[in-house]
């Protein structure tokens, strides 16, 4: 088993037996990602590939020993010495002192380290990926708001109780509003589930009670053929969601797409915002509605 | 290519350029299935596996020379030879001749045939099963209505304008209700994107405008370790969706999961039926909803 993949089993058992928001779980994270960044480093070259997405430079690394590739990486933002560097020295909690460009360079590169590094080392594979995302954006908003989400969450409704599943749910009492937070790595037609979970805890907490916050990785296809890469995006479809469905308070990506960068700018104002932003409007989202 | 691949193109090729209502596409879909029977009855032997559904018998059919195995199929309802004897001497159009349980074996091992066909004949291929299911719903729903259905549909809305794409929709004039018309070989989570198009269609036209019926094959999951077939069902967050999120009007399975046929004897009153029985409630469907 390679060091990279030892480091995320590590990571996952620190997860069954501590809380999210633990000094240990970001000092784990932190090592997960400089081991994928030195692997990278010692055994991987970045190669750029054609971007079709205005403004924005793509590439992927490669193993020369069997020619494996990885998901599409942002080039502007992935620095991965950048984010060797913090780790080493400073740490994963530091990440509030950095400004907002150098916070999402290395936000987006300790999160495509890894993922780049597991494409590489197991074919295949998307749990891992999708799991380490989830702990990682899981463990900055819990340390964040200084507690653990909860997964499940009872409905009681007359002769009918049960328990449904749902995504991170933060609950900071009866004078916050509470946080809906699903995470993804892209969404394409999956998205309308995020809606709909949220319609839910409208329906059965009131409206208003839960804030929808949607965390997402990225939009980027890569096609082999023409070797380039693509964000796939359905702006349309995300505003009749938001109109007819429920409302999203934030959508927060760690590599924004250009069609989505504007929905917050016109009805039905879908504010979608880079993940960086996070730390800065923390407490805003808790507000009460009226307050925002 | 295989002749059950041949005809497969061949109906995919027709629905192209045909009505999906006629009789073409009636024609085309058994001669695809009497193609799968046969290659069943010479290629393939059936081996039954342990059920963990009380009451209900599966199998898989097995091909000798390599191993390969189908999904699971259910043995109490699968029946090649009536099939195969059906659609060369009466054809599909004549399905509502026969009682309700012939019907149902006939329609279930019509939809099995192929399935379990293109499961040997093509490795990972979800793709056509699902395309298949979907023609082949699509065309009884559009023969037994003389009406062929949309696949996208205008979403006016003020200072925005889009087409949104949905499952089939059925338009019979302003006198009777529309039919959504969702069509899924299995749902497990994913299901919550039916409530919630149902949702964007009653908030778009009103509510009562469309009747939502969600047809699927079966929810059975084949587990390798144990050589057993389980069912894989929510009945809880089914309950949730149909309370919270919009109301559908009926659920169709070609195979009647265990649990979710009692869900619409309580609250939230989700009808989950036989598809064999839309033969027989079809013109209710379509009834207004004070009519019903």
């Amino acid at each position: 088993m390679h060091e990279v993949e030892k480091q995320y089993k590590a990571l996952t058992e620190l997860t069954k037996t501590t809380e999210l928001r633990s000094q240990a779980v970001a000092d784990q994270l932190a090592k997960l990602c400089l081991e994928a960044a030195r692997f990278a480093a010692d055994d991987l070259t970045v190669e750029e590939v054609v971007s079709k997405v205005p403004g924005k430079r793509y590439g992927v690394l490669r193993r020369a020993s069997d020619g494996k590739r990885s998901r599409p990486i942002n080039l502007d933002r992935y620095d991965a010495q950048f984010a060797e560097d913090f780790l080493a020295t400073r740490g994963l909690t530091e990440v509030e002192e950095l400004d907002n460009e150098e916070r999402g360079r290395l936000l987006y590169s300790m999160v495509m380290s890894f993922c780049a590094a597991n494409d590489i080392l197991k074919s295949g594979d998307q749990k891992s990926p999708g799991t380490f995302f989830e702990v990682f954006v899981g463990h900055l908003f819990s340390a964040k708001y200084g507690l653990d989400p909860m997964k499940h969450i009872q409905v009681l409704n007359l002769d009918a109780d049960s328990k449904l599943p749902t995504d991170y749910i933060f609950d900071m009492g009866p004078e916050k509003s509470k946080i809906h937070l699903p995470i993804k790595l892209s969404t394409r037609e999956r998205v309308v589930q995020v809606w709909a979970h949220q319609r839910v805890l409208d329906g059965v907490f009131g409206a208003e009670r839960f804030k929808g916050v949607l965390v997402i990785l990225a939009e980027t296809n890569y096609q082999g053929k023409s070797n380039s890469v693509v964000e796939v995006c359905l702006p349309k479809q995300w505003a009749v969601y938001q109109m007819f469905i429920a409302r999203m308070f934030r959508v927060y990506y760690l590599d924004v797409p250009e069609k989505y960068r504007d929905l917050g700018k016109r009805y039905p104002f879908i504010q979608v915002r880079d993940f960086a932003d996070f730390f800065d409007e923390a407490d805003k989202i808790v507000d009460p509605p009226e307050a925002t």
